[in-house]
């Protein structure tokens, strides 16, 4: 049953959906440009229900334009057997991407996820509850600015109001993008019928650093996120001409904006978080003007929440000094997936592995961290990358990698699914 | 005389000129934007004509797009003139401005010239030599990116090929824009027979720095123009998540440039030099990702050449040592004004000052230093700015020392222009 020995359909089926998804919103750089509500992303939407479609899974489109593929072989409707108190293990990621992302953010879920349930059933699995297999819609927020909105309003935690006013960077709003793709603005909004069928969630992810790589184990179980935030830092200046002005007369916002990013990586160090500056503003932003005004951005992260909050403050405090105001602009704390659920998969993967699955906490906002935050009983799989790198062409994961992460996918599905045998195999498991 | 005991017609032309022209092209910040060859240049050029009909200045405009306004009473035409060595004494400066620019930069030398004809002609003053009042186009820059682009051409120093091929930030080509200001770009070139008409010049402008508060003088006489330069410094990183990204882990290029910032104005500041980061680009520039590349753009002056050098030359090396690839992108060495006008001049406002007329350097480039660089005897007027500060609203020149320059600039007009009387009055000077 280990992926590690098998060469089955299901991975083929695995190469092949990867393979059809490689050209699409592929830049010249070799990175992807997928971002909600575009071509490329109507692209992918219809690629999704076509591979629904091929595995008869019942697609569902629920009040944001999530995409959920539902395979229930059992009595009655899905609804039938979620009143029953069958509630679906749903499995799934994102298809969006961020500018110039790599290839793997997102796709490697929901692929993983189609060839679970094609692995499962090659293995003659009959799940006593529903399974479904999920794309979330807009997890970047690379076009419209709020990352995870899909999984947000799905779960009340966005207002459709605020997500409907949102602009892109050519002033398109969310609600004509919407009407744009076909879809009517008035439906976005909550969508409690919809969340009430998912019992658990589970999302395969590529892993967004080194850390499999320095444990040499192919996938790992997630613990939780990381609390993180951002914050504008606006240092005040004065416009003036940089070939006249002497050096004792300026006012030069520049060199608070300099101050803080050398800060953030000194602090960061010194605490064990990371913070980073990667966005600025700079006005009147000429060559020989001194700048009047510059908007800085600063993301600070890290696993323990009480070192992440004195970071802020000691850089707020430094920024201050400098004559900076500070914003916050968001901040999540830790979000803790299921414990229970966390665990019980972590000794499914351990069962045949070589290596005992390391279990991760990750920097990284997800959907499942936004369900988990509903109340959705959630985890996460990470399968290896070997660059470490993400949101970059280089991102990437070696075809082993990533079948052994079908595998482990289906295992942990088909634990969930028939009843919860944690060791040994399940009563359907005998064809595995 | 003097402009402190006048209140004649031409002060009051002056003050009605400057209120005529206070409202074009003013944005709601109090800002102007004024950029070649856009409706407000067309009106400001409308509006110069008008002054010099109203004046009774021949005008003509260069194949650049200068105008010019022509006053010769003697015998012959202009190039009669010229013909028999009388060539012309020429004062103005230019009506754009850059983005968010304040009202005297520019404007101040083009009202105080017209001004300073009304004066002499109030005085009775017949000049020997044509008097041309001018009006350079685009010397800012601001639409275009080349600065001083009107006499950069007409002098040779721009090849018309490479400004038609110019585009704003619209794509709009240079070639674009001329057609549709009803100009034909082929005829842009350089034009040896206007330039031979001009036998000095003298561009009057607001002081774009502090030195004249300090120094209690309303006028002063320029020295030379300080080199400058800029650099763009190119530092590599490369693209990752904000959130997942160990410190150790990353290349983040935004530290380099950081470093930049803050190393600039330390070696500026040992070095008696100015040096300024005013503009950056940052990819992907996303909050939540660690910069793959950071362009920074250097400029760098001073009024001791081998300093700004020895600047540059240190910054690059410690650029380089963070990755850096350091282009230099212009360099203008010290360019001298006419030593013998310039002191020339600087007699002529001492004549009856209370304070001596200082001579100053300056760290601005302006259409007399492309004269200059091309064999015209020229030099400049800084009237006092209470300020400082130049490039923004907060810009200034109060009315007295407006008064005080159009007085300073008649009289050094005067003075080259009937014979070269440097002390006492010339023969045509009754009447003052």
């Amino acid at each position: 049953m280990s992926a590690r020995r098998s060469g089955s359909g299901s991975l083929a089926a695995f190469d092949a959906m990867w393979s059809d998804l490689e050209s699409v919103g592929q830049a010249r750089s070799g990175g992807y440009r997928r971002f909600a509500w575009t071509a490329e992303d109507h692209t992918l939407r219809e690629w999704f229900a076509g591979e629904c479609a091929r595995r008869g899974l019942e697609l569902t489109t629920d009040r944001v334009g999530n995409q959920w593929g539902w395979w229930w072989d059992g009595p009655g409707t899905v609804d039938d057997a979620v009143a029953a108190g069958r509630r679906a293990v749903v499995t799934g990621s994102h298809l969006d991407s961020v500018p110039d992302g790599g290839a793997f953010d997102g796709p490697l879920g929901v692929v993983s996820a189609l060839a679970a349930v094609d692995r499962l059933r090659e293995a003659g699995v009959r799940p006593q509850v529903p399974v479904a297999v999920t794309n979330f819609v807009d997890e970047e927020g690379a076009r419209f600015g709020i990352a995870c909105a899909g999984s947000r309003v799905l779960t009340g935690q966005l207002d459709p109001a605020r997500a409907l006013a949102l602009t892109d960077a050519d002033g398109t709003t969310y609600a004509e993008a919407l009407r744009a793709a076909g879809r009517d603005p008035d439906d976005l909004g909550p969508d409690p019928q919809t969340l009430a069928r998912v019992g658990a969630f589970v999302e395969l992810h590529v892993e967004q650093g080194r850390a499999l790589v320095d444990l040499g184990a192919p996938v790992a179980v997630a613990s939780d996120i990381w609390p993180h935030g951002r914050w504008r830092f606006d240092f005040p200046g004065e416009a003036n001409h940089a070939g006249t002005t002497r050096l004792q007369d300026r006012r030069d916002a520049m060199l608070g904006y300099a101050d803080l990013v050398l800060g953030a990586r000194h602090v960061a160090t010194q605490r064990g978080c990371v913070a980073t500056v990667g966005k600025v503003h700079v006005t009147p932003g000429g060559v020989n003007a001194i700048p009047s005004h510059v908007t800085g951005w600063l993301d600070a992260r890290g696993a323990d929440e009480e070192q992440v909050v004195a970071t802020v403050a000691e850089l707020t405090a430094r920024g201050e000094e400098m004559g900076a105001t500070v914003t916050r602009e968001s901040w999540t704390p830790t979000t803790r997936f299921d414990q229970g659920l966390s665990e019980r998969l972590r000794r499914v993967l351990d069962r045949d592995a070589e290596v005992s699955a390391p279990v991760l906490g990750t920097g990284a906002g997800h959907d499942a961290g936004i369900l988990a935050t509903a109340g959705v009983p959630s985890t996460m799989l990470f399968v290896r990358n070997p660059t470490g790198v993400s949101h970059s062409p280089a991102e990437h994961a070696e075809a082993a990698d990533c079948h052994a992460g079908v595998a482990a996918l289906a295992d942990c599905l088909r634990d969930l699914t028939t009843g919860g045998a944690t060791t040994g195999d399940g009563p359907q498991d005998g064809a595995a």
